[in-house]
């Protein structure tokens, strides 16, 4: 299957699917048509920090709007005493939400772990590329592409407009579970013709890749110094990484929070993204607590840029201390 | 007169004096001679964000290392308390503490405030040139440059390696208690000729600017939206600016701070930088506090980047809160 981004596109803008699109990417996807050429530059931004013999690098996408009305269990009074006295704040129902990427070098491969958005989302994202290239990587530099979960967010970057690939000297890895969810047909077959942008997309993004591609299973070292972290429930096989670095090892956990402002102190919220929401809070809550206990050093592609840090135990809920620029360890 | 960055840089490596150059400073100039050639790239940072009418970018020029013995006061057993469970560590005597400019750019004037390194401090500093065209300005777009004291790391990049204006097109705005005291002869007489580097740097890093200086006094509008707010003690002169932007306030502090994990929780504890120490403790003290009651926006010139947040009091001291990167008012 070789999909064009246009086409791509229209189907996304036509998902009105709660558990799998939102409102969000419909306007931020019926906005690139009209106002890329338009579009202003995105600011460039990446933040690289060593931790023993791996050099990581933040790559950040850009920033959607994420409106209240897609938080499973929103209750604004409770929203604004959890914001109450910080920076952040609620503007017309809408919060600002990053997505990040990151490069992990080191023993000779050029690792990025998810790809960003490229064009799916408008003129507002799609700057991770911009970002490796003034990090000092080009696509082709990249050895392997280690993905998270198979949504537009994150794969969206796998392949250039007309649908070739993006990084043609990587091997993409991904979870066999994910891989199959949004390649079966059972399922495709069982989604409504205007909600299957998602899967078209999934399907579209690795399907470049089919030479070169690796599947992990459950836990399971997906390559030198890199080990799978099933945390299931925002996709049948969202998963994180556990990255060996002699010092500390990193967790890249990929979607396990969406709101830095709001899900560490209220992990039971989900959003209209998380597909199965009660396994989403198991899984979230087992690994923030895994993560507090260990003092886990923890990146997220959609913690606040660049995303490093720790889980701190708040009462019954979390905190998230974000580690200041300079830290390397 | 005008110097060649060559003797400014053999008159800064001669400096030996506690209260105006240190150790660090010696190590990273001696560095630039040798190293400036293999350098490796020095990453690129800058960061803007919204607050009103104004948008302010953080650039970040680079990294010193602060050894602990240049702060006075140090003790290893309650800088341990103070940092413990934080990310902050002192490896080897040494801390690693940024050194950032402000680019402000309101009603049409474009304004950065202090001007960065250049080369005076080897190659792990002099980022901020490269930070403000990777932000979509170039110095000759610079209307104004204003500086909170003329100590090398925020007046370096003032001139190019040939002597001349780094900034072509701009007004320097300097308080004018500042210039007198580093252009004053007869103090000049009296410090040792192995001490002059600091003030050959002030002398030499103003003077292509000679036909557009612009002097104020105390508390007084420099600019449009930008008020002086005297801070002194680090030097005779050194002070803070209030930018006004219609939504809320910004206090751009200079060097109220220079170690964020560390002088927040002591404010009692100063550098070898500092000129008048207690001086220097009296208007941090007098500022926190005010910031602290105000819910004063804050920057500084080496708070971690980007530097935006906001003072807490923490018991009889003070924490700093960090904007998170997508915060815009």
């Amino acid at each position: 299957m070789t999909l064009s981004r246009r086409s791509l596109l229209s189907g996304l803008a036509a998902v009105p699917v709660a558990g799998l699109a939102s409102p969000t990417i419909l306007r931020a996807a019926s906005h690139s048509a009209a106002e890329t050429a338009a579009a202003p530059t995105l600011p460039v931004a990446y933040h690289s920090f060593q931790i023993g013999s791996a050099k990581i690098t933040a790559l950040l996408d850009g920033h959607f709007l994420l409106n209240t009305g897609q938080i499973n269990g929103f209750d604004q009074v409770q929203a604004d005493a959890t914001l109450e006295g910080s920076f952040y704040r609620i503007k017309d129902s809408e919060m600002s939400l990053p997505v990040n990427g990151y490069l992990v070098e080191q023993g000779g491969a050029v690792t990025l772990i998810d790809a960003g958005t490229a064009d799916l989302f408008g003129p507002i994202l799609g700057g991770l590329e911009a970002a490796l290239r003034a990090a000092g990587k080009t696509p082709e530099e990249i050895t392997t592409v280690v993905v998270t979960h198979l949504h537009p967010d994150h794969i969206g970057g796998l392949i250039a407009g007309d649908g070739t690939a993006r990084f043609p000297n990587a091997e993409i890895i991904v979870g066999q579970g994910e891989y199959d969810f949004w390649h079966d047909d059972a399922v495709y077959a069982g989604v409504p013709q205007e909600n299957r942008g998602f899967f078209d997309i999934a399907r579209a993004s690795v399907a470049p890749y089919a030479d070169r591609l690796k599947m992990f299973e459950g836990e399971a070292d997906v390559m030198t110094g890199l080990r799978s972290v099933p945390l299931p429930g925002h996709t049948p096989g969202h998963c994180g990484f556990m990255l060996e670095t002699g010092a500390a090892p990193l967790l890249i956990w990929g979607d396990l929070i969406h709101s830095t402002a709001l899900q560490f102190a209220r992990p039971n919220w989900t959003l209209a993204f998380d597909m199965d929401p009660e396994q989403t809070v198991n899984s979230r809550t087992r690994m923030l607590d895994r993560a507090a206990s260990e003092g886990l050093l923890v990146t997220g592609m959609h913690l606040d840029f660049p995303g490093l840090g720790r889980v701190e135990r708040d009462g019954d809920a979390y905190a998230f201390d974000q580690a200041p620029w300079q830290f390397s360890l």
